[in-house]
């Protein structure tokens, strides 16, 4: 019954709690996820530890990943590349841990094209309203810095029809253990149990023709 | 947040355990789940209520359903009618519930058309073994009955890529719960969330205008 893992992308409007829920179902279950770790050429910082945080790379090598395809997606900021290592990613699926990648609406809809049966799953408050009070909330962000949040909140909302769940985060608790439920009941579906079903076709066929 | 309901087709192997399992949910979750009742042309009997078992219908009524399209299918076995009336299983949409129609591969492939969202569900045993032995098990048929459902099984197996899920019942327990994870995960599902989608989407840019 050993299935393959399934890769799960984890997108969201900033403040709606996506990193939290993320980390508390590695928590959890340590043994049924893998978190996807993104490769840079920017410098660790102190405490950050290879392959954990990121996996770290000069420039040249990480210019030789991206010709090679050796990357999912990748993007430049500022000086720096970030990209997601393709490596890693089919090693953990192969083993049959579901990994997780958060990446934002562009990412996703490229890694559905190279993994169609990836499962894209959104999380959002459950209102507008609520997304703004929790940006407000923290205290910590200038009003600048809100409305540029609520603004990229509006664009990715565009993309929203492209994703295949909507977690709604309104209590923690009750959304890690949706979110933990959608991604085990995907295992159930028959587009991952193809090799059950010709298995027991050929079965039954074998039962018929030894009568 | 009222939603409409799914639609559900449950189909699977005869002796897999599909009439348990839906008995039990209706049980368990009385105001989630409705069940869809067949209209038929066949004599009600002894003990059986209009509108519980069936929909009773003489032959002239049913085949002015069939000619107003008011049937999601039907089939006629002998010298009887059996279909499903639209009209009850919309109504019970609308109201919010969750309702379940149980019919093999070929009405469940009629239904997604009509229904694109509809859930289609297939139940098997654990492997082509254990249907055999179950069916054996029961002790109340001739290997000729037995002969004809494995026969039955084999082509029912040939549809299964065109369900969503597969549901194996091991435990019965188990898979009931199972089944409903996987019905109210489906309520998550954007497709069926679009008018949230487009009140947040709305909304947002409302912030953003009335800053």
């Amino acid at each position: 019954m050993a299935q393959e893992g399934i890769l799960i992308v984890f997108s969201g409007f900033s403040g709606a709690g996506k990193g939290t829920i993320m980390k508390e179902l590695l928590k959890r279950y340590p043994d049924t996820y893998a978190l996807s770790v993104s490769a840079t050429t920017r410098a660790p910082r102190p405490g950050e530890t290879e392959g954990i945080e990121y996996f770290f790379k000069t420039r040249e090598e990480f210019e030789k990943m991206i010709e090679k395809q050796e990357l999912i997606e990748y993007a430049r900021y500022v000086e720096n590349y970030y990209g997601t290592p393709k490596a890693y990613v089919e090693e953990q699926l192969l083993k049959g841990k579901d990994v997780i990648l958060e990446i934002e609406i562009q990412g996703a809809l490229n890694i559905k094209k190279m993994f169609p049966r990836a499962l894209l799953l959104f999380v959002a408050t459950c209102d507008a309203k609520t997304l703004k009070e929790r940006l407000l909330g923290r205290g910590t962000e200038t009003l600048d810095v809100i409305h540029a949040r609520l603004k990229r909140a509006g664009e990715e909302s565009q993309g929203m029809e492209n994703y295949d769940y909507l977690v709604v985060n309104e209590d923690l608790e009750h959304t890690v253990e949706q979110v933990h439920s959608i991604i085990c009941n995907e295992h159930k579906r028959v587009s991952h149990n193809l090799d059950f079903i010709a298995r027991i076709r050929e079965d039954l066929e074998g039962f018929l023709k030894g009568e």
